[in-house]
């Protein structure tokens, strides 16, 4: 075993972020018939004596706990231990990490393991591993029972006839129940419309789901950068992401100490964590498509599977003969998997190895559930380019293997575009529905127009709310620094919680029982102004409670009835409030004004003449 | 009149903001057979010499000319004077400036009236005043002839045969020329489908067009604070905004000043100027809006009128039978403008006199061809109060209301909400144009979920980019401390850029024949690794520039064939273009892959077994 820096061995606080959210709590909470089962939820508590308390999902894990104490050396608590060592699988030798894990990085260079110790386990043949199996053998994991209880948020209420279902929407033939039950996730599994990542090597995961018929998710992509940033501060970069709400957290890492990094990423996150084998795989022959094969793809599948990472990117579906389909692109092949396999196809002017190997690969992300992210490697990089015929026929080609990997017992998301104008995305989210059986689409943005690199956040975030309105069940978050740069601290907070407002406009759109108990709770703050409790609800209480100081940062302003954009005398709000009052006292008033405007407004103005 | 203070009266151009937008030239562009009209342009010279310079819509005046000398006391070159003139209008001697115009500010705080001598202009009963009068008598003015030139853009050389029509789309019933002619403006104005706004006595105008089947336009909000800013300060507000591509302005201001500030604005301004005439009403009489009446309402028409502002927010549709509809919402009336009438209306229990003096209001307007922008005084502050019966109470009456305004002769446009969630934002849309046949919609945002604030851009922006596409003619910007406070310099950039995608996103999915132009330049310039064309391009150069200097400052990195995301190894773009070399090389190569793909895709890897 590596020796584990000092400055790793007891991380302290300030290594990553940790504390709760100003406002909120962290609390756990147990569904009635399981109380060994902790689930994560985020509490609001609000000002008001007749305001409930807000629970929001809390993708954020321990590090959102108030006193928490980590240590990265350690990882995290692994809370599906006892689950999966119930299963019964065997423990596995797993296999010798190789120097070209690490990009053959010298002594001096090399990043340290993450010394954290777990049992290697894999599935045999004929054993049931991935949840799609077990959902389909009619069996409740507890991964299920966790996701159900996660998704209902203040539901249970409504269920039990105290609260009120305020939502309408229109959900575009996905079927979000008013209640979710274990037995509805087992189903949506089952029938591959929903998936839970969880690689049985990634005990620390808290179980979560990716399905049309949940709330809409986020991804957050990390990654070392070539001056290597250190294993502290790749570990920092998922926690921060998932503070502001990523629900995943996809790992883009390249150059060295690829496979070490991974170690404490992956046993530090409560989230599942996604890879692209193939920039491994890419590194280990020195960075040369064409020396690729399946020998080192394969064993890469396998190092990655054996951490335990959650899903994987397989860019499958660029098949040989698409190739060419791309050549009169204005921005070609966009996709760094897929212009890595186009490259390889092209050169040898040979099929795919990760298409006709495609069977090798189910079989062993089989054997620890990992879950395909079917790679998008044709998606479009420019309105010019969407929806064209290599992007179809490569959606296509996803969609004959997703039924190949449901088939082996594997979970399946497709991955989607990329630059699409708005009036071309819906035709997106159909064929992908169509083509792939329902299996969860997890599309990055889509950017609905070209000219703005510095803002690509918002043109991604007007798409990602579309799509995601339409069925998309993950975004992939795009950060403004997309097209010109590596995103720092700011700019993933910015990226999340911009896909944030994106994933939540979508849950509001649908119709999701639950999602605008957030927003009312805000608008009944604001028209009350209670300013913390605005502050508290907000998707980032910092910022909203900075940009409010700058005007008006007494604390009796934070009482005020106004603000600073009318002041006292301009307020609508407080004019408002005293409307409210004096319709009130005005009895029989509310019922003439109906009478008034059903009989269609005139009556009552040839009355006054 | 008021003596001048030396720091006004001769402007040194760092009290506003001059200079050219960074890669980009302003150039004045006239139409074949009126060589004395000069539309400006601005043009983004590309470094490959094979690509033609892209001309963009540019609302930003003379400020952005090279080496412009600006004199606010002057006030800009008034384009229009000679056509004004020419149409024979009665030099009017003007209503007096009275203290309460400016707030009965005291002279040591009573800021000076702009210089700048106009003639002050009246249209008389019987004369033709108003565009829509003009069109309606089937004369193109120059203001028609003009907008039509500057709608166009590079559309002429598609229009001559020389370019291709790149987009298509979704229009949802616009009908969006292949070439805009004087003549189809003149239809649009006359059957009340689009409007120009342009007071006569706005002489310094650029004008615009503010309509269904042309680009949608952007307006920003400005006004003063509390906290009075200085004249130049003002003036810069409008500069700003427009720099970054805002169509229309906004004053909003209260307080002492109005009168004075107001003058510097107009005579410095090249877009239309938009106001409130109800907030000055109301500083008159104290700040009671008990107090208001038809005179001192009058009065302030007039008064802003002869000032020179373009359109004027009447928020004549909030009814006294409405206002008890409001009573039972969760955020009850937002609108400053709305709950000023409500309460009026309430106090008394009487009708709202802007319905019953509407005819009057209208022929006020009509003499200076002041356009209606009918207020939307009930729009819902949040996605419970959406779409409710208040709001469309209020919308059918606007529809009646414009009726009218048209038989009066008077130009309108439809403001349109707010907070609406996605799935309830077309029928607004739908709606509006059936209540108000086709009128112009003008529509804040709408904010597509409450609990984003910080990023109100964000969120309303979503909202406005959809409803933009489905038919709004202008998104009024909202900008990142909505909600929280007053917007500084950087959040007012922010809004107008957000907005500038939402407007342009639509505009791309509406399939307006040239806007996918700069989309296109900016892909292929991103395909060559042209980085500087890449930040010329965009919407703000600047930051753009700014973030990928971040990572790769040296100039070298300004040709460099990969960016700091991927690195050169892992860069998609780069083997994507050696893909495409290798393609171009293999003759018959795409013939072939056609024929798989439209074979099934099965045929090629059974011959290849």
């Amino acid at each position: 075993m590596n020796e584990v820096p000092t400055s790793l061995k007891f991380a302290a606080p300030q290594e990553v972020t940790t504390g709760p959210i100003a406002g909120s709590r962290k609390v756990y909470a147990s569904p009635k018939n399981n109380p060994e089962l902790r689930i994560p939820l985020r509490e609001i508590a609000l000002s008001d004596p007749n305001e409930p308390p807000v629970r929001v999902y809390d993708p954020s894990g321990p590090y959102t706990e108030r006193d928490v104490r980590i240590d990265l050396a350690e990882g995290l608590t692994p809370v599906r231990e006892g689950w999966i060592a119930a299963r019964g699988y065997r423990a596995a030798a797993g296999r010798a990490i190789k120097p070209e894990d690490n990009g053959n990085a010298g002594a001096d260079r090399l990043a340290p393991l993450c010394p954290a110790t777990r049992t290697l386990r894999a599935g045999a043949p004929g054993q049931l591993v991935t949840q799609l199996e077990f959902a389909r053998a009619g069996i409740v994991t507890e991964e299920m029972i966790y996701v159900a209880h996660r998704e209902n948020l203040a539901r249970e209420a409504a269920a039990e006839g105290a609260g009120e279902r305020i939502a309408d929407g229109e959900s575009f033939g996905a079927e979000i129940p008013e209640f979710v039950t274990p037995e509805f996730v087992r189903s949506e599994v089952a029938r591959g419309r929903a998936i839970i990542p969880a690689n049985i090597n990634h005990v620390e995961l808290e179980p979560m789901a990716i399905g049309r018929n949940f709330l809409v998710k986020v991804n957050a992509n990390i990654g070392n950068s070539a001056v290597s940033s250190g294993v502290a501060e790749e570990v920092e970069k998922m926690v921060w992401a998932i503070r502001w709400g990523a629900d995943t957290v996809m790992d883009l890492s390249t150059g060295r100490n690829i496979h070490n990094i991974r170690s404490w990423i992956v046993r530090n996150s409560p989230v599942p964590i996604g890879t692209v084998p193939i920039y491994q795989a890419l590194e280990k022959v020195g960075g040369d498509p064409l020396k690729l094969d399946w020998e080192v793809f394969k064993d890469t599948l396998i190092e990655q599977a054996e951490q335990g990472v959650d899903y994987f990117t397989i860019h499958a579906g660029v098949r040989l003969a698409y190739v060419p389909l791309t050549a009169k692109r204005v921005t070609g092949i966009v996709s760094r998997g897929g212009s890595i396999m186009a490259r390889w196809c092209l050169a040898g002017h040979r099929e795919s190895f990760l298409y006709e190997r495609f069977g090798d690969i189910c079989d062993i992300m089989r054997k620890y559930d990992v879950s395909f992210s079917l790679g998008d490697g044709l998606r479009p990089g420019s309105n010019a380019d969407a929806n064209d015929a290599a992007q179809f026929a490569e959606l296509e080609t996803l969609g004959e293997l997703t039924k190949v990997a449901w088939d082996k017992g594997c979970q399946v998301m497709i991955e989607g575009p990329g630059h699409v104008p708005m009036h071309k995305i819906k035709v997106n989210m159909d064929k992908q529905l169509r083509e792939c059986g329902e299996a969860p689409f997890y599309t990055l943005g889509p950017l609905v127009t070209d000219i703005a690199p510095g803002y690509d956040h918002i043109t991604s975030g007007i798409g990602a709310a579309m799509i995601g309105w339409f069925g998309t069940a993950m975004l992939c978050y795009v950060t403004p620094k997309e097209h010109l740069g590596l995103p720092d601290r700011e700019d993933v907070k910015t990226g999340v919680i911009t896909y944030r407002i994106a994933a939540h406009a979508a849950d509001l759109a649908k119709g999701h029982p639950a999602a605008r108990i957030r927003d009312d709770a805000m608008s009944r703050a604001r028209f009350d102004f209670r300013w913390m409790d605005q502050f508290n609800l907000s998707l980032d209480p910092d910022t909203a409670k900075k940009f409010h100081d700058e005007t008006l940062p007494k604390d009796s302003h934070k009482v005020a009835h106004f603000c600073s954009m009318c002041g006292p005398k301009f307020c609508s709000m407080k004019i408002s409030q005293d409307i409210r009052a004096e319709t009130e006292a005005m009895a029989g008033m509310a019922e003439k004004s109906r009478e008034f405007v059903e009989g269609g407004g005139a009556l009552y103005v040839e009355a006054a003449e």
